[in-house]
């Protein structure tokens, strides 16, 4: 049964999705009319409520998909086809201490956070003021940010945390933190990048192989989605052909 | 430190890789000479063995990547680009419980598992008893075993469980268990596929729309790796270029 | 140098292109200002002309990928990355005479009858008066005309040409014209298809497999675009996902 | 009805391809037995032969992308879906003269040769000579060699033709070559590089700025193929992912 401050997420007949936190008092206004969110009190996950027009919305509990997907943001956010690959190739889960500088509006900050879970810690920096705070309003509606360190930092005076499980990278110079980022992760671990243009991948791989980095991987992430239409299956006409290129390595001891 | 019964991963000077439990009172015979496990008991990660022949090997912690990549397998396994999506798509995290069922050789349940903590719980079945022992093997090498549930199981005759909080099929024919599956995820969930053919995409569609299934959607995932040398960059000659489309939807209550 | 009634392509600073047959009394209209069309005769291609208000475009001969670009449509067309593909799979080239059902606006038609040169021949049919037209018109813009005997035609009713080298069938059911379609080529011939959908692509192997078709093959063409910038090379953010299947065959004797 | 000396086709039961020169004294030897090529005299394309263990080929007039995939190879060829590509955008046709440097083996220069026609002619140079030895023997074999001026030369010093209509490139330094190719092609011509690595693209990139070029575009092609069987449509496992980059650009006349 769902309760008041729970996140929800309505789906238009058409297929539009609306996160909110159920408010009772509120309406939410939809181009098929309004609904009372207090009708959606009680109700079950998978139910249907009426518009004032009479058109259904359905309820569901939104996954971690639906809440990267919400994000507000302010740049660029890391996409959920590079996050999940990103998750593995780390090795986040549960009880897993990580760092990330770059944290922008925060998608891969509250995927991690979300992975980590209550034993875990996440610790993202970013240089901006504006996106810290965005940041953490972000992780805030979907309660998670008491499990994420936030901080305003340049990495280039140091991360000030050690022993980290793994790193994530998502800055312009990532070459210039290389050193910094060894130090605060621990020896062995798995640290990743994403960066958009081929010349960044170029200057990165030189400094990894000059720094003590090895087991490099450098790989992208294309998804296609196609029309679920049974009788006309096609891919959709247009796709995202580019978020970023991914960089994988290790720290060595040498 | 790492010690004894440990899962570490070994990487050669050409990049091949070795995951094994440290026995001190063994050797890797490998094509560059044998190194003496006892060698690698007290090292830190990140740190080099030598092999008889002298040449270096790199010891690593391995990542849930690592660990994918590993299995011991008799099917197709589901690559590590598509879980990652799967896990983010389906809201994978700590605590939570998940029915999977044609887990096969046990990778996405690896997987599954090592996200879900100690909290979650993993139900994983397969027709075939041989696919539920090697399964259960490949969880038990590392660790993640006490999570699982596992058992030869015809989902045809349902799933035996409630409440999940979402489910995945990898099996031949999902449109004959999509009853049964609706039963044993709670309202609303959301639920994911994957199959390898574009009929059978087409006939899950179908089903999906005549049960009561919604928010219905169809990807693939495509990896382009790259050889990652700095002044020569460029994609790799070849690439997996189909291993399975992944299809999502909730179930509604109607 | 440039004559009266040539047909030339302008370039803006910005890269946007203007296919015109140069009429020295008419002007062209544009966002950086008026050219004058007199301007350009007696200029050599690859020249620049000023608008009135001083902006540079640069003349040239358009290629027939500027060609094919520039057709007025109603359909969607062919892409010249799936029509480069045709011409080598049909082994269109000087001489040939090619049959096309489903000419619709007549992007793969001009290719065709620039490809086939003056002794070739090429015969394109739509049942859509509109589209007959609409091609010849597209085709008369650029000279070529003279080449395609266009014709309003239901090619259920058989194809009446006989001998082609070769053939092309962008229709919605190809399957149902599989038996003229042999009949309107030479034996041993390469014919093929271009089809949206996977139930399309299907339906047609299965026909293809049922009359005297072998040697069958399906593929798609993507064609990803990097923005041309030396030290941000990256592909585009985004980019055509799906034009259409390309299924390839030939006709056996049995 | 075929005759003795015309280039053939055959195609076994399981889809492998031989092209041959028509010999009716000599036999093929397959996996299937022995093909007395006398047996094909006479015969209508598309027919079948029998082995003298019974299995039926089937002979076909090769098109040109038999043709091109039958090349004899020394280096990598260019692959028909760039050659495809390529023809389109630099408005290869009947009586088109075209340059060609890096011809290697011969793939493109075979292509290019079909497609000007008599009236055409294609320059194709390479600097080592045993590439030209090769090409020649190739462009032989399919009887197109009269087509092509073939010659050994290094285009450092110059390619001593002029007024081209468009040219090609597919050499490791292009941007060596700029200024002696914009003064082999006419003013105004398009040209087009093929280049394996990212960091090549950049510094032509860089090049054909500073040269008088311009309209400058940077794509990939892939081809992606299906298993052609009806009731189970998908992508092939695996696929070639990268052949090379494409760049295509024009000479200005500043």
């Amino acid at each position: 049964m769902i309760s008041p401050g729970e996140l929800i997420q309505l789906v238009s007949p058409q297929g539009k999705k609306y996160l909110r936190i159920l408010e009772p008092d509120k309406e939410l206004h939809t181009h098929d009319g309004k609904i009372n969110m207090s009708d959606i009190v009680g109700l079950d996950y998978g139910s249907s409520v009426k518009t004032h027009l009479g058109r259904k919305y359905t309820v569901f509990l939104p996954t971690l998909y639906d809440l990267i997907k919400n994000i507000k943001r302010k740049t660029q956010i890391i996409y959920p086809k590079d996050i999940g690959y990103i998750l593995i190739r780390l090795g986040i889960g549960p009880g897993k201490r990580v760092v990330e500088a770059g944290c922008g509006s925060g998608g891969l900050t509250l995927a991690l956070s979300y992975m980590v879970g209550e034993e875990g810690r996440v610790y993202a920096f970013d240089r901006r003021e504006e996106f810290v705070k965005l940041c953490e309003k972000n992780l805030t509606k979907v309660g998670l940010n008491h499990r994420v360190e936030l901080c305003v930092k340049d990495i280039a005076n140091g991360f000030d945390v050690e022993d980290m499980d793994c790193g994530f990278l998502d800055v312009r110079t990532p070459w210039d933190y290389l050193t910094p980022l060894s130090k605060a992760v621990k020896n062995g671990s798995m640290v990743g990048f994403i960066l958009p243009t081929t010349n960044q991948v170029s200057r990165l791989l030189e400094a990894l192989e000059q720094f003590s980095y090895t087991d490099i991987d450098v790989v992208e992430i294309m998804l296609r989605r196609y029309k679920p239409v049974y009788e006309r299956l096609r891919p959709d006409d247009r796709m995202v052909a580019h978020t970023g290129f991914l960089v994988f390595a290790r720290v060595r001891i040498y």
